[in-house]
């Protein structure tokens, strides 16, 4: 076999034709469900101004974004330039002289972008959904990419609590129709800032979120240490994971309706008297809760657990989880209030949803869910016996493409048996064969390869015949 | 109005819900096809290591390739290695200190690089397409982008000219979809090399054919005065233009067979006989054009100008026009020899065809050709007159959305006229419209916004309702 000195960059991957057919199937169903709740696509560009992305990530995010190098580098007129202006980047002066574009870190930011150029324009509240790849420069890992898929969906230009409605009930319909039994848990980033002013460490919100939302890797224990390592009391850690941590079946366990039970124990609490926004954010929980409720999602819970780590979230947050396996959420989002402040068009709230696509993708091929269906290949193999016979076959075809049958031509004229492995190894249920017997028949040979059952069929029958 | 002080890179472009639909509409149209050819997706990461993309371009190639800055740019520890490399980069010794990694200029090199790594597991024909961007670092201009997609197909791992057959068949059926109206032009390779021994210019091919390849730029005599300048003998160009610049009517014009004029007058001319690869060139296009004419094609044409520029093309070669519209080639492509020789895997030879997209799309909106159902925005907009009844819109409307309606209700309880106007200016066709009394009732209100006729529709039936 011949030495093959290629490869592709760490990190990133090829999709052959089976896992690009799962992979839109999965992208498919989303984007269906997606338009039907009125949501419009979107598509930016991979590159962003550097400008545009620097800063909007935390100091992390900055060096993980893949940066372009201006032009010229290759230009020995310009080298001398170039020179000039790395000086100046190793002076941590700017790095324009070098890279002034970078590639999309995720779909927000240039969503965020796109709507502060082209806020006089749109319809509010705008509705849309984005599918497109990102970037980063992360360390490779197992489920970790340097490029992956985004699927996001946001309403911007509304505070209405019925957009966070619809938006649990496309994580519930889109799941359902990918048979992936799932829970879908949310919570409110309000609730979290009350917890924190409750137990007068304001100022720590992001210190407990961030430890909080370990819950699901570290252990409740995990977390309280944590928060020990940060310096928060003993008996506020004690408060605070009194009403996070606590579990419905412990108080009052009427499994018919748990989420009731949960708003009634932290109404009950000592701390729902004490914050005003705590209880803002329960009252909105409670809404949206009963609203899917209403409309038979049955998957939905609180849990005060859920932070959504670093996010720019200010008011309700979700994530979703696959049932019975073990794999981090393939799903969440959460309502923010400014989009835009950034790009000097303040006052634009939102909430969004995101889908996991990768991890999605593992969980169905763990459960085995994706339909026989998706697997679109060529469903004939004509066979090639001669010139005049490969011709007749043409012909019969390009009358089956017609009606949208998946066919080939074997493109030489070889033994069959050659022919057969050739649709054997690529999974091609029926071969259609024409000799000149059939030929003069006006007939020609069907068979299922995969369970051996051949019949002569007529040819002017054949677009007729069932190729399934 | 807010100040907003961001923009996209340059040549760059945010492709908004309509362009979105329109585009995926020619998409999905090709898509189509390919698969009931028996094509199979693939799809493979942006970033290619610079290695597998430098050198196989040309030196104008290798300018233009986006190359991606290593990480460490921002982290202050490498920048001492940084410098370093850009000492090496300055002194021409090599670029990879600053970067190893670059974004894919095409599908061809990228597509090559996967049949070489994968070739061991590959059934042959294999037979892919791909559906992805590319970006190139050209100066921006009127239809030339740096980001823009490409549209390929190629078989390989066949000599067959049943592929070329195929290819042709896929641009017939594809433009005949989109219903654009096309001349499908062929010639190939061998014949323009054929006619370089001939007038014993053997080495000079590359000069002959990019010349040729101008002529619907500057046209014949342009194309006489740069061989010309080229330095190529006045009578070797009077002989080539003799064969290459013949219109068939002036010789024989039956206008119903102009294909098979132009081969009789190509086979009596002084050439023939004198250039066995110039024969072997006539002798595919005369089969494959009869193949064609067989499967009802009408729009192909023999075509001794088209030369597809510098490509490594080496056998038949494809350009598809649109007719009645002044545009450059909407398709092209062609049979090469040796996909993946320069990967260490030689002999895989192929043929494959590209469709240029923004040009198609340009060519549709040109010809107001995008059909009305491309614009699947909001069907049906369900009004929102209070609590309870928006809780009567919204049980109703998840029942008209699981039948596939493409609903949204408006976000909150504002006035009739602030609602309609929010259907207007997203062209939502229908309004449903449930008030106290239709709650009573059991009714509900649909109105055609295009013609302002109402009904009142009984909600058991609204399923019923047809919203077109």
């Amino acid at each position: 076999m011949a030495k093959v000195n290629v490869s592709i960059p760490q990190g990133t991957r090829d999709f052959g034709p089976d896992t690009v057919r799962k992979r839109n199937y999965i992208f498919n169903t989303i984007r269906a469900v997606f338009e039907v709740y009125g949501f419009q696509p979107l598509e930016t560009p991979a590159m962003e101004n550097l400008d545009t992305l620097m800063g909007k990530y935390g100091e992390e995010g900055d060096r993980l974004i893949f940066k372009i190098l201006n032009n010229g580098l290759d230009n020995p007129d310009k080298l001398g330039q170039l020179k000039e202006d790395f000086e100046k980047v190793l002076q941590g002066k700017n790095v324009k002289g070098i890279t002034e574009r970078a590639l999309r870190y995720d779909l927000t930011i240039p969503f965020a972008r796109y709507v502060a150029m082209n806020h006089g324009t749109l319809t509010f509240p705008f509705k849309r959904y984005q599918v497109q790849p990102v970037w980063r420069a992360d360390r490779p890992q197992k489920g970790r990419y340097r490029e992956f898929y985004q699927c996001d969906a946001d309403v911007v230009g509304s505070n209405a609590l019925l957009n966070e409605v619809e938006l649990i009930s496309i994580y519930a319909t889109v799941f359902a129709k990918l048979k992936i039994p799932v829970d879908i848990r949310m919570n409110s980033r309000k609730v979290l800032t009350g917890i924190a002013e409750v137990i007068d460490e304001p100022a720590r919100i992001v210190d407990i979120t961030v430890a909080v939302d370990k819950v699901d890797k570290i252990g409740v224990d995990g977390v309280k240490k944590e928060l020990r390592e940060k310096g928060i009391a003993e008996e506020k850690i004690a408060m605070l994971s009194d009403l996070v941590f606590f579990k419905a079946e412990t108080i009052d366990a009427k499994k018919e309706n748990i989420n009731a039970d949960k708003l009634n124990f932290i109404k009950n609490s000592s701390f729902y008297s004490k914050s005003a926004i705590l209880r803002e954010g329960i009252s909105d929980i409670e809404y949206i809760v009963s609203q899917c409720e209403l409309s038979g999602i049955d998957n939905i819970s609180i849990d005060l657990t859920i932070a959504r780590g670093l996010n720019y979230y200010t008011g309700c947050i979700f994530e979703v989880n696959a049932k019975d396996v073990k794999m981090g959420s393939i799903g969440g989002g959460g309502r923010y209030d400014d989009l835009t402040g950034l790009f000097g068009v303040p006052n634009i709230p939102g909430v969004g949803i995101s889908f996991g696509v990768d991890r999605i993708y593992d969980v169905m091929e763990e459960l085995k869910l994706f339909p026989a269906e998706v697997h679109t290949g060529t469903q004939v193999l004509f066979f090639n016996l001669g010139e005049n016979e490969s011709k007749a076959a043409f012909t019969l075809m390009q009358q089956l493409r017609s009606g949208n049958i998946r066919c080939e031509m074997y493109h030489e004229t070889v033994k069959f048996d050659k022919q057969f492995k050739y649709a054997e190894k690529k999974n091609i249920p029926y071969t259609v064969i024409i000799g000149s017997k059939e030929i003069e028949e006006k007939t020609c040979i069907v068979k299922d390869i995969r369970n051996g059952h051949q019949q002569t069929v007529p040819v002017n029958k054949l677009t007729d015949f069932s190729f399934i």
